[in-house]
């Protein structure tokens, strides 16, 4: 493994459980009621092909079949069963906070079903089952069937740690402890490790939960053999009885990058591949770093954490530039025509940076953990609670999203359950369970890190008593932020400082981008203002496709044009930055071009604040030639503009009020 | 068909035969040289498997197969004969104007084999006839037999005018005749058409060649099919004998509009699906409307041209924009950092806007041709002769061409041969049958029209004399251009007006954007100054990736910005119009930044004009972060940018010198 000489991480912050957490947040609660209101019933409807008009999902009828409980054909994609899974999940997080009878008992339904597909032996794979059963294990690089059991294992535990309840734990324990059988370095054990990573951090949770260490073993197994030559992926598709799950896969060679199996973990510099397989393994990396003091481990996180953040994320926290496969492509290649940023994506980059803050104790990570959560995650979800965005795309222009292009996976519109549907329930249980990512207790020291400025009341039980915190925020909104806390006994408190903030806000003592705040025993009431102008946000230079624009932000919030507001052409708009930067606080004023932050209800966004930013438009000529040469006597760039108010609106929220052009990157 | 009622178009203008042509212009010098000297036995040699490192052609090997001289294996794609067709046209194209008893050996003994391996019912494709022989014409979609047939045929009428020899239009006529033969409207034939449209103009050439009727029938019959419901392509996919040549292709359904076959062609409004199937198929409508004062054909023909140039054509002629299967996508839609444009679908619309220029007698349809042939055509051709771009790119940053992305098709330099080879022997034919694009000549009213100021000598024969012209010109250095004419008889010239010249020059009498000049008997030198600034071209405000931003031309010269002469990150610089306008003859001047057009002696280049821009680059802050934003204090977009000369070089000579970073495209 690693030098015993190098430092050891330090025990990581615990997270509050979701029970002890209410979350009231302006711009979150509207996603929050959704998921307990409509995406959770919504989606039961669906995973029991129960919705008129949408593809259906198959995923309870598979089960039934793998139960015997039904006959029929598979529907669905081999890992069909992983949105069950995350549903499940999302009810536990969602039943911790708000009791719902009928819902639990939906649940309750749909586990007694997953128990009776469970096999004698503890195998638990509906397509697998029904489908193949010659074939378990024969095809680890395509098949899915421990992605699929790292997703019932974390439902197992969100529904254990929600209700109480066991029988789901239980099934999943059993099948955990087949696959720490099938799995291994003994010789009558596969030295595989999963095509799409998931359940390596599933079974650090399971360790936690259950306290068998072997858990968190067979996860380090999974990490420690990845990449490792010769390539496993290689291997298993030159076996005689090697499960060909896609024709034509045989022949082609195994580009074994795709799946971060193209080197061992710790060697990896860049983040290369399918960009949520690649999330979910870091994560991973960092649960177990942490779990063991392993410092090299910890590094190669960090070090991939870097290429991601640094170099290969868009500033909504997208990630995965290339449409093609959803993967990672170079450092500074963010394109906006044709990016990706699947929203599984983004979850999976909040997963892994909330695991490496609460390693670090430093704000940086958390700030991702906001930039993702405000913008790149919920932008995926239409406030209907019943349209998804797969692809989180930076600038649209309707006409050129076409079939049968390099911009065919780049949708105009959200639209409803797909057939490959892993997004929507994986926003569900990111919202259901939100509350994971606003604390962080150091247990050691009984400091409480507030990682992010969503409101909420929440209790915090330490060792030796409970510290009752209520957090008013609503950045969405207004930057004032009250804090109350009771405690019976002195508390230290630790307060992110947002990235975006100015640097005057928050003042005090400051460690690793945290407020520090030492409080005596009693209640306490703290209030802060943090200014929340409209800003213009500017892109590294060697971000070749972003030079000579702007994006605009508002506290955490990332802010779009929209042709419903501004007209078509978008690209004929740019910034007037200097009068921008005169009027720094956005105060509205008697000009109607002058920077203006405008809290409105809207009947369909509900209320929001929409932005006007002072700016030109090109005249449009008429009846010009595709290409025509500036003449003398023409007008030059300078003079070709007339001045316009821009209006904005926070990305989240776009394409909800009518379909049409958008962009977030603006000319200067 | 046709209403008769509509106007019947003129017989189209004549072209000159290439043996009457001695081109003679710096620009196409270079290019032409290389044909003669190194592409064409390159190619030879890489048809034979010859070349030391290249991915072998299997061509020549493939035909001695079929013509049962050896046994083996079929190598390359199913239309790999077509290579071997294309450089016999080159090769014909040639002989016509440089006599070359080695490569007319050479020629003479592919001849040979390809009679040889002709079938005794007069079939020719190596393919079918080596692994398929039952399967032929089984799958017209993807088994590219009529497109391999038709550049049979253009080889073989190249090759008896280049050389009077008939060997290989006998094997073409016996072809022609068979697939004349088996596809028809009658109840024992076939009534389909090709899958890749190219045989349709080649069967109008034949002809026009044999003055056999038939042939052009035959062409018209493929032309009028094409698109009809029940649609042919879906048809034959279900027969029982359908010839699966891919595999999964079975189960897919056939998208008709890759095709051009979604619609009766009459009906088709806008260009759609694969580039270069689309042009061939448009060339051969205004072959055919011509050839039969089709009017109705005419103008489809006319509506499609337009909407490739006017909405779906790269400033250098590049067509096709889409990395997805080489194909159309929508007006307007030109991003600069994805797009295909490969060679031969230049070469295509070439060929297209040609036919419809003759026709039409109307300059902008040459104006396209000379965008196409000074630009987006040469430039697929490495100085070598032995490397070559397939896709033409709009800007490169070598970094982000990366394999399993989407940008996996943009290559940051040119490639040696191909194993999918289409475009090297393409752009050989082009080149040395370039004179086929520089007169027009009206057989009723005897005008000469000169549609290109490329350099040559050239006699053109009219019904009872002939005329000997001369044309200096060098528009790749400057605008002087000096015309000599001998006639025995009065004469009528239309010489062409470019459309990026000035309004002034070429004064007198104009028609359709030719100068018109009535000569008496006699000998004439006419002397013209067209002046040669270089000149800022603003993009369709509907262009979205172009907006704010211009390309630089100087006569038909499209100009890039590379690495090589202006730093990395091109990206920075901005193009100061106000000072280029002031300066608008680009006449040198002591200021280091003012506009100069400086021609030079490069030991790669060769002679070529360098043009120096006056502009800024952004002042590169150090260390910054992904995402910052402008605060007060800090430099807005007015302040940022420091004062500097920006270096242009001809598009199609870029990548020579070093690779590196390139950009048609300057932010204002």
């Amino acid at each position: 493994m690693n030098s015993t000489s190098t430092p050891v991480p330090r025990e990581p912050l615990a997270t509050v459980p979701l029970r002890d957490i209410r979350i009231d947040d302006p711009w979150f609660n509207r996603y929050i009621r959704l998921v307990n209101e409509v995406i959770l019933p919504y989606q039961w409807a669906a995973l029991n092909d129960a919705v008129p008009g949408a593809e259906p999902s198959h995923a309870v009828h598979n089960m039934r079949l793998a139960a015997g409980l039904e006959s029929g054909e598979y529907g669905g994609p081999v890992f069909q069963d992983s949105d069950a899974m995350k549903w499940l999940e999302a009810v536990g997080y969602s039943l911790a906070v708000t009791p719902n009878p009928e819902l639990e008992a939906q649940a309750d339904s749909l586990i007694e079903l997953i128990a009776q597909a469970q096999q004698p032996d503890g195998y638990f794979n509906s397509y697998f089952t029904v489908v193949a059963p010659h074939a378990r294990w024969k095809n680890l690089t395509d098949a899915h069937e421990l992605y699929v059991a790292g997703h019932l294992i974390e439902a197992a535990i969100a529904y254990y740690d929600g209700t109480g309840k066991r029988r789901l734990l239980d099934v999943a324990i059993r099948f955990a402890d087949l696959i720490d059988r099938v799995f291994g370095p003994a010789e009558e054990q596969l030295p595989g490790y999963p095509g799409h990573q998931e359940i390596e951090l599933a079974l650090v949770k399971l360790w936690r939960t259950t306290g068998e260490r072997r858990y968190l073993d067979l996860a380090r197994f999974f990490i420690d053999e990845r990449g490792r030559e010769p390539n496993y992926f290689t291997t298993e598709k030159a076996a005689p009885d090697w499960y060909e799950l896609y024709p034509g896969t045989r022949r082609s060679p195994t580009e074994t990058a795709y799946f971060q199996a193209h080197l061992p973990v710790r060697e990896q510099r860049t983040a290369v591949g399918h960009a949520v397989r690649a999330t979910y393994m870091y994560a991973a990396m960092a649960d177990i770093a942490a779990a063991d003091g392993d410092q090299g481990l910890l590094d190669a996180a960090k070090r991939l954490w870097q290429d991601v953040a640094e170099r290969q994320m868009y500033i909504t926290g997208g990630i995965g530039q290339s449409g093609h496969l959803e993967r990672f492509t170079t450092a500074y290649d963010l394109p906006n025509d044709a990016n990706y940023s699947e929203t599984c994506a983004s979850i999976g980059l909040a997963l892994f940076s909330r695991r490496l803050g609460n390693i670090e104790r430093d704000s940086r990570y958390h700030d991702v953990v906001e930039r993702a959560l405000f913008n790149g995650i919920v932008s995926g979800l239409q406030l209907d609670g019943r349209r998804f965005f797969y692809v989180n795309p930076m600038s649209i222009w309707p006409a050129n999203c076409l079939p049968h292009t390099m911009r065919r996976h780049v949708k105009p519109e959200r639209q409803p359950w797909f057939g490959c549907a892993c997004c929507p329930p994986n926003i569900a249980r990111t919202l259901a369970g939100l509350g994971e990512y606003l604390y962080g207790v150091d247990r050691e020291t009984g400091r409480i890190y507030i990682h992010q400025l969503i409101g909420n009341r929440a209790t915090v039980r330490l060792a030796t008593h409970s510290v009752e915190i209520g957090l008013e925020a609503a950045l969405s909104e207004h930057g004032r932020v009250a804090l109350r806390v009771a405690s019976p006994e002195p508390v230290s408190l630790a307060i992110r400082i947002p990235g975006w903030a100015d640097a005057g806000t928050l003042a005090g003592p400051r460690e690793n981008g945290y407020l520090l705040l030492d409080l005596e025993a009693g209640e306490h009431q703290l209030n802060y203002e943090i200014p929340l102008p409209p800003e213009l946000v500017l892109p590294h230079p060697e971000v070749r496709a972003l030079q000579g624009r702007y994006a605009v932000m508002r506290g955490p919030l990332v802010y779009c044009l929209e042709e419903v507001d501004n007209g078509p052409e978008l690209e004929a708009l740019r910034i007037d930055d200097a009068a921008v930067l005169r009027n720094p606080t956005g105060k509205a004023s008697a000009d109607d071009r002058a920077p203006a932050c405008l809290t409105v209800d809207d009947p369909v966004l509900g209320r929001y604040t929409r932005i006007r930013l002072p700016g030109w438009r090109a005249a449009a000529p008429a009846d010009v030639p595709l290409y025509r040469p500036l003449r003398s006597g023409d007008e030059t760039a300078a003079e070709r503009y007339r001045p316009t108010a821009t209006w904005w609106v926070p990305y989240a929220l776009w394409c909800h009020r009518a379909p049409g052009e958008m962009l977030v990157w603006i000319r200067e």
